[in-house]
């Protein structure tokens, strides 16, 4: 069976993907009296006194939020919040699975920016931290940025900051294989969404000096007149100093990187060899990636990575996500900062301490991932 | 240990109530791929074509938000989001292990009844019913009504309809343990809030012809100046249609029913002696009722019941929402009528074929009573 059949067979055998469970007895007349009335009103009481005891006698402590408008779900653009739920729900079922944190899906009936920000505002009590899922760029800058500001939980959009570290963490093992310095290479982003934006910057944060970024319309360079909005306006402030202007192939000029965040297919073989000794590619579009691995390998590329669990270097979110947020809710983070999000990173890094071209990063169900970033994060 | 130490020791141990588990297997790459990228886009694409499956490959079929603003939450007024969590908390558990429905609270943080009414039209998208929780009157008679219309699953507001229900079903078996006929008698209720209005409503279209509200202002008549709302003023024109004024004494004479749906001790044991011979007096205040069954049965209360689990004839909602859900999830009913919460009254007392004085609905516990109901409802 196809894994297209495998899944929606899955999904209708289980009638979706999670379920709520009473952590307390609810056998007795007894046991309804501590946990429902009367008992639970003291319970109110002591919150109501003091709302920092929320942490400790409600579900808040361990809860996250996924959050999604389902504007730019896998493959499908603007679908609504009925198709963005099973992907949520994915989400929700491995935050359980790697990290035991209890998570539920919150699917809003709109693509407004302002009322995605009060949904999530108007809801967040209940709530520990609240992972952005989905949301489409540009939008999902401003809705991210302004629930930051307004909230007093961590707040982070992981298509963006999820990426950004797993990508770091893949690229600092993969320049130890090819013995480059990441102060020195140049990078090439294609794709300049939600997680292309925010992993230029998060590269740019890491000490990268030299980095291009592309989009459908090619190189961003300050002045470019056409398919810009402010996000891009202000990358193309921080990047391509040299304003090299034209296509992807021309940004690849003496590149050591590719970092496709971005579509299928948009990165041709014969492109690599414009790029200098021992390439370095990821190509992590879902799940066809900007060009499959084996012809990446025959064109001269060095290491290469992918998003797909079938093949080797799976550069996954959920390498980050389930380890982050562990950390942010132990420690009780406010936010996940750009310091906090570079310790992931290296976090995640060091836990493939001799990287070769075919393993740059752990497996996914590698058990020492969660355990190690959540620490790291704590310590910060 | 006393019941609110024994309620704080139990939530603080489990840091609340609730955890969200995953239903599938997330073990392998296998796993993953079915149940998240690339499998799930799948998923979500027949979701779009068709919005209907997701009632067959997500959560939303069996998922029920339980939503307050905690503006009316046990013995606290307008406490807010943080103060509610517990109760709601409470409750999903409720609808887990008494009718395997999964359950979430959201906690809204306004009080704000457009934001109230937006925020859960927002969210509705991943539930099959919603559940509205402790919301103040009279703003939850127009956050229910509108959510009703704009709605395409069930909206129910517990503490009225639920409440209502509970009553009924009490009092058809309380009319069968003293011999007289709902059609013929003079019922007073005692509140005017939420559970007071829908009670008076339900018990107007249950067939009940003589009733009369009280408030903390005394009888609910038509011209009444001091402490009205567009509710009150609707109920006095439907109620009490030989315009009696003054207090709770003088509703009660000749009353054959009181039902107390207000504040402790309002109910003074003499005033029981106003009423017709074997008087029904239903105390439901919660946790401290209007009075106490010892002293009401003193006075001359022939049965007497009120909503706590410590004292027989315990009259509590979660007697009927259970139940309720289960068959409106079931049936897939669009939204739960009058009809529907009659035939569940119905269906409720009909578990208690020789009532008693001490014995008028069947115990909480009882495995009997969500499939009684559940069935009454799909029936119909």
């Amino acid at each position: 069976m196809s894994i297209y059949k495998k899944a929606l067979t899955l999904h209708k055998q289980n009638r979706g993907k999670l379920e709520i469970k009473s952590k307390v007895k609810l056998t007795s007349h007894r046991n309804l009296s501590w946990a429902y009335t009367p008992g639970v009103a003291q319970v109110s009481r002591e919150i109501y006194k003091n709302k920092k005891t929320a942490y400790d006698y409600t579900i808040k402590a361990n809860t996250v939020a996924v959050v999604s408008d389902g504007s730019a779900i896998l493959g499908i653009k603007e679908t609504g919040a009925l198709p963005a739920l099973p992907v949520m729900e994915g989400k929700c079922a491995i935050f359980k699975e790697f990290a035991d944190i209890d998570a539920f899906p919150i699917c809003l009936d709109t693509h407004d920016t302002e009322e995605i920000i009060k949904a999530t505002k108007l809801i967040a009590p209940a709530f520990g931290g609240i992972n952005l899922e989905d949301i489409a760029a540009p939008q999902c800058f401003e809705i991210e940025a302004r629930l930051r500001k307004e909230l007093d939980i961590p707040v982070f959009h992981d298509d963006q900051h999820g990426t950004a570290i797993v990508v770091l963490a893949g690229l600092l093992n993969a320049l130890k294989v090819v013995k480059k310095d990441l102060r020195k290479i140049k990078i090439v982003i294609s794709g300049a969404g939600a997680s292309g934006t925010a992993t230029a910057k998060f590269l740019l944060y890491a000490g990268v000096k030299d980095l291009i970024l592309t989009d459908s319309r090619g190189i961003i360079y300050s002045g470019r007149k056409q398919g810009m909005n402010p996000s891009k306006r202000d990358l193309a402030k921080k990047t391509n100093h040299n304003k090299i202007k034209g296509g992807l192939d021309a940004a690849l000029k003496c590149a050591d990187v590719f970092i496709g965040l971005s579509r299928p297919k948009v990165l041709k073989p014969h492109w690599i060899k414009l790029m200098d000794p021992d390439p370095i590619v990821f190509a992590l579009a879902n799940p066809e990636p900007e060009i499959m691995p084996l012809s990446a390998e025959k064109a001269g590329a060095h290491v290469v990575a992918t998003g797909r669990s079938d093949l080797h270097n799976q550069l996954n979110n959920a390498l980050a996500f389930p380890g982050l947020f562990r950390g942010a809710l132990d420690a009780r983070l406010k936010n996940i900062s750009d310091k906090v999000q570079l310790k992931a990173a290296h976090a995640l890094a060091s836990l493939v301490p001799h990287p070769h071209s075919h393993r740059i990063v752990p497996d996914v169900f590698d058990k020492r991932i969660v355990p190690a970033i959540a620490k790291a994060i704590s310590s910060s």
